[in-house]
């Protein structure tokens, strides 16, 4: 089967990680999956959060869509004064993830906030998001170290995120605006550089789906986040 | 290994489902899953939101939690002016798996939304009120056919959730509150009757999962969640 | 003259006092008045607001309906992004009427919030929740003195409220719903066990009314409140 | 006894009535009591509310202080995103009192907004903006019939408001605002021309009250009330 | 050519400038501007904002319309929760104007904030917001200088503002809403007693206009101005 | 005197106008000014605002900073529930500007909104902005001339937009950030293809400035519009 942009169903989209893409950023990067481009700018700040224990640091992220970002432009957040359920969803899975990969202790009292914002979505923003906000982590944290402000990098090991999805009943990988919308099953994986799992979150959009189309969609997710993990290794130069 | 409450591993809470906890709403139903109760509230209305189709129907979602519903008396929503983050995500969730069981033809142009409301939180609260508002949402459904507003129940089947996790390297089914905020792992999972996968949601809060656990855990909740659709047909009469 | 449920002008509905109804809460208590149900929760925060002298204590009160607890669904505050005008009435009156009842000095350096969330609306919460908010209060800080937090009770006394109104120019006690949307006068009316006012607000619906009128109401309300006290009295044990 | 301000008890303060005080409005008046002022503009709109029945009108009111008008500076609602609840609570009694009077059927599918916005507070405002309202509500009223907008005037009487309260044992009427932060009781009475009871507002401060202080302080409106339409009337010319 | 309202192009309106309109602010003016009239108090508060420097005072100004100012009713900024963009723009310029004159070493640690609040608008509301507030922001410092908060006058010479525009291909000064709403070209001006620039807003509402008629308006503004700032000394009694 | 970064005073920045940098909006431009970027995106929408006359079209601007593209970071509007006052009063300038070019006859009933999101901000993201959006708007009424659905231009002639400012005691134009924030005097200066202004707004941030300094900045507001202009044109090709 020949996909939609003539991909074959295990083939992740051209991936490019562009760092430096802002100059203020302590981290700042381009993540573009295909036709989807993404902004992550990691911020480094002293001090963490009241609920946070001594010693300790602290790292979120937000996450928003330029209005026009989309094929109909959308209403800002601002305009309605709510942000969408759907963008509080999102940044709560990345700062999730982003968490599960830093030693706290080692990063001391900063907080670190990565800003994900859609430049234009193709499908995937909150997969490229994730990866794209773990090389800005990354590159914040290297600056720290750099700079003295902490001795060691608190970042442990790389992990990114895919989406997988059935549609017209075969599973793929990396799903495009026009076979997400089609999707009868919808998975976001996040793994690590050992394939096992940081978050993993899938829905059967159109109708329940089976243990074994999970497995299915895992083994793509698994194949196609090792490429991805070469891409922010390649992009870092490690 | 015995449990916090004398429960093993495999084994869910005491479950108790009340029909018509209030007299108001078309479907009303307390859910109990020990400690954990959620009052769920189907209200049904005329006409759809203006993105729906012609002819068809909508299904809705909103979760809130009493401010005392938990250890320390948590500040209400209007008052910081925004809907929690948690909120957003929950109410999101009890919407898709609500919609994924629901015929949008045979509802016809009725909006049902379902109301649930913690009054007091153990753990597994979302996964408690997806299985009690499923209940909620037949209880009004029947009644619409009843009534002669619909001429058949458009709710297609049963569906139910429940937590599983691993807790000091044991995965177990049906976390209370004292066992989930020790998880390493947590997965919240809605299957259907068939055992097929509505929404799956797993999180490595500590460290990554392997696919084993993933699949030990899947089993301890397709386990749990039979003995739900159980008190379900049983609460409904079927 | 026979009331639409049987009871007499003077009768007060029947009232149930259930305490411990959640198990979080410093003071919890489910208030049934007939069929109006409001949840009483007691929170006890150390500290005060800033605008309070040292040493002294602060009691506030909050106030909402569940979406479903009416006839038809209500929006959530949170959605309209508004606290309802209704809902700041009320629970500034109940907020003034608990702390008419207490010590400050004798509470030190806590803040009391309860919050009154109304489950099921048959006329009469804000009444239903004055009359319960002080169990919940006064077992709050039983609690307290128990625990030796504070050496004395705070709470001065007892206090409950009624409402009172002309139906089809009969003066009645304790408005259920239907009686309440066609009463030409309406008052609500806050007494201690002496019964000397604490608060009383009545309105002319319809038309203004005679002092005859008023002082009619006030009988009616006094003796129904005897009844609330006791019931007051009897939940605490005392 | 001599007050504050040398007045006796049951003498209100000077009451000064101006019409026409801004230009666009259709009624607008500024009502001086002693120190206190209340600019009360009423706005005539075709059209009303969705709720109200066909062929029947509606009228409402808004209420709000200047930053300035008491003696340290308050924030405004719109930076704090909320509207006071005090503001709240003010303002449905100011409309409630409004609609009291009025012949909704005669008064057509218009609705009337009497905006009352506190120039300088010195105690009495609310009680002030309801005097002062009527007034601007029967200048909007008036014009309307002149203007054969409607055939006749849908005002019906007269009714005015006023403080009363308990201050160092002994009941006065027109409490300035050193008198009520220092009222151990303070009562919001409203009444119509021939004395009858509108609304009715009573708040034991600092202790409950009697009977016997109730009756005496509605005598002291009752008599403070006539003054204050006798003065509605000879502004308005009738 | 006539104007509207009988004045030559180069006629301010009658200016009129009333100190102590209300009796709490430290610094109470109305000034009228012909129809236009605004109520401009400053109130002196202890403290500065964070971004304010140690030993540096701090001065701000809020501008607001009341709801039946102007021809129309506008709704109230809180019922729609959000501050209206002219409302923000406007109260930005006075701020940025009064800072212009002041010198904050001398003021010390305190924020002055200058509420301007119109209570009639016919047109210039802005520029007559200008003129009043500096007045308003002396008499406060003037007071505080008196009291010995302060040893000398923060405030550094006079200011004031004035509108001009081209109406019917003529420029004049002072327009008044008839005017305004007709004008092609609209400039703003905040001049000092040497007639130097302290603010210019200018825009071609209808066409885009030439240097020529900047210069022209720009003398306009500068003898109006001259005029204005003699209406300031002389309220002030200087 | 050589600038910061090497320029003369009468020199303007790099300038880059990139066409289609987004490919889902009817015109898409990246704008850079040195090392500011600006993402000008225009949506064309049909209908138009209720308070438009019939067969009129609108165009409206929304402007607003991406968290971190600045030094260091600011939080989002939506998170402190207020459009930020500046971001007010530039979105209304820009829309101004926008509107002041376009024959609304022409445009028929669509509403053009074009979204200027600050990417990387070095000083002048207002007059970026202006220039930029012009050019979307024009991409965007070209492909309706392209498509038919309308029939000429509505788009009149080029307008650009530059700021300028006097530092130093030196006029200069097109201040990048260093310099804005040491500015006595500064300027921001639109023009049409003629030198005429569509808009000016001039603040003397640290001093009153004459009408001397004034000249000599538009002169070198208009040589540097000169250029944009040719920029502009050329970016569109003609």
């Amino acid at each position: 089967m020949v996909r939609f942009d003539g991909r074959s169903e295990n083939q992740i989209r051209k991936v490019k990680i562009t760092l430096d893409y802002t100059k203020y950023a302590e981290g700042s990067v381009l993540i573009e999956m295909g036709e989807t481009k993404v902004l992550c700018n990691a911020s480094v700040e002293v001090g963490t959060p009241k609920f946070r224990p001594e010693g300790s640091g602290w790292v979120t992220a937000e996450y928003a869509m330029l209005p026009r970002s989309t094929h109909t432009r959308s209403r800002r957040d601002i305009n309605s004064l709510k942000l969408s359920g759907r963008s509080a969803e999102i940044q709560r899975l990345i700062g999730r993830t982003l968490r599960s990969v830093v030693d706290f202790e080692a990063l001391g009292e900063h907080t670190i906030t990565v800003d994900c914002d859609v430049i234009q979505a193709d499908g995937g923003t909150r997969t490229a998001s994730i990866t794209g906000a773990l090389v800005a982590l990354k590159l914040a944290t290297r600056r720290m170290v750099e700079a003295g402000l902490i001795s060691k990098d608190p970042v442990q090991g790389y992990a990114a995120a895919i989406s997988v999805g059935v549609v017209d009943g075969v599973p793929m990988v990396d799903l495009c605006y026009a076979e997400d919308s089609n999707a009868t099953v919808d998975m976001n994986v996040v793994l690590n550089e050992e394939g096992n799992i940081i978050e993993i979150q899938g829905t059967g959009e159109e109708r329940p789906f089976t243990n074994e189309e999970y497995s299915k969609m895992l083994s793509l997710a698994r194949r196609g986040i090792k490429k991805l993990i070469n891409a922010q290794r390649k992009a870092l130069g490690e």
